[in-house]
């Protein structure tokens, strides 16, 4: 059975994200107020694979959490942007390449227990240089064979949500 | 290049959760305040699997995102409770089955962009009935095919990033 929501109030605001308090009902009749993340903007992400070189990923840093990893090319949308355009212009900024056509691989919700966020997939068979890679975004981007992608997504090498559903969907085609 | 941290101030706290602004500076030299959303106790998620019955999964809709979809049991740890303990607990808790013993599958980010949490992933061969599934928690409880599981996958019927990770992985080993 549902929760029924009653009703919230906000906590913050902000152009990036906002919290609120959510009054829910459980179905056992239990009350109380709930936390929710609020994302005003969704985000994309790319998988662009090149039958040559392989998967684009970026070496990157993640203050947040103190850790950094191997990540798909992914960005917020812009205010009126569609996710399909974010992804491309996410990829060009970041990696200085600018995917092929894409095609849609859905989408997921990362922390729907908490946050209202929705990250949309992406894949591209290739893709054309088009400058430098953003040196704000990346330590390194590489072309990585596919091969070794899949034994990074096994040996936990890969470590946010985004990339991580993204590419095992990718390779699950 | 690593961003460099300069300090924070807290916008919001609580036993859930906690808001920040992060004084940040990039390797370019712009230097802003970054949101990032803080999480005290990380969440912990089991595959339960078993030759026979499948694999052991929860119907539940998301108020936050007004989404219904199936998921791996999963659940925040108590202050000073281990990840393990909480997969143990959660699954007994929502499913009515109490999990065979546990082998870790790793963790990951679901968000490190803008949030610091952590999920840790378990799988289980085997679980034992030890009682009712929670009525707040699930629409229904279910033991599914694996080889359904794999079309829910891949048809996007699974919509959070930890029961996405959590079965990619599983069924991945």
């Amino acid at each position: 059975m549902r929760w029924t929501v009653h009703g919230e109030r906000t906590l913050y605001d902000s152009e990036w994200l906002g919290l609120a308090l959510v009054d829910v009902e459980l179905p056992s009749g239990e009350r109380f107020e709930h936390h929710v993340v609020r994302f005003p903007e969704p985000a994309a992400a790319t998988v662009v694979r090149d039958p040559e070189r392989g998967i684009l990923l970026l070496r990157r840093h993640r203050f947040t959490v103190d850790s950094e990893a191997w990540e798909v090319p992914a960005g917020r949308t812009e205010p009126g942007e569609s996710p399909e355009h974010a992804a491309i212009r996410e990829t060009a900024e970041e990696t200085g390449w600018r995917p092929g056509p894409l095609r849609s691989l859905g989408s997921f919700h990362p922390m729907p227990g908490a946050v209202d966020q929705t990250f949309h997939i992406f894949v591209a068979d290739g893709a054309a240089r088009v400058g430098e890679p953003d040196e704000d975004e990346a330590e390194r981007v590489e072309w990585l064979p596919v091969d070794e992608v899949r034994t990074l997504l096994r040996d936990g090498s890969i470590t946010d949500g985004l990339s991580l559903v993204a590419l095992y969907r990718a390779l699950d085609e």
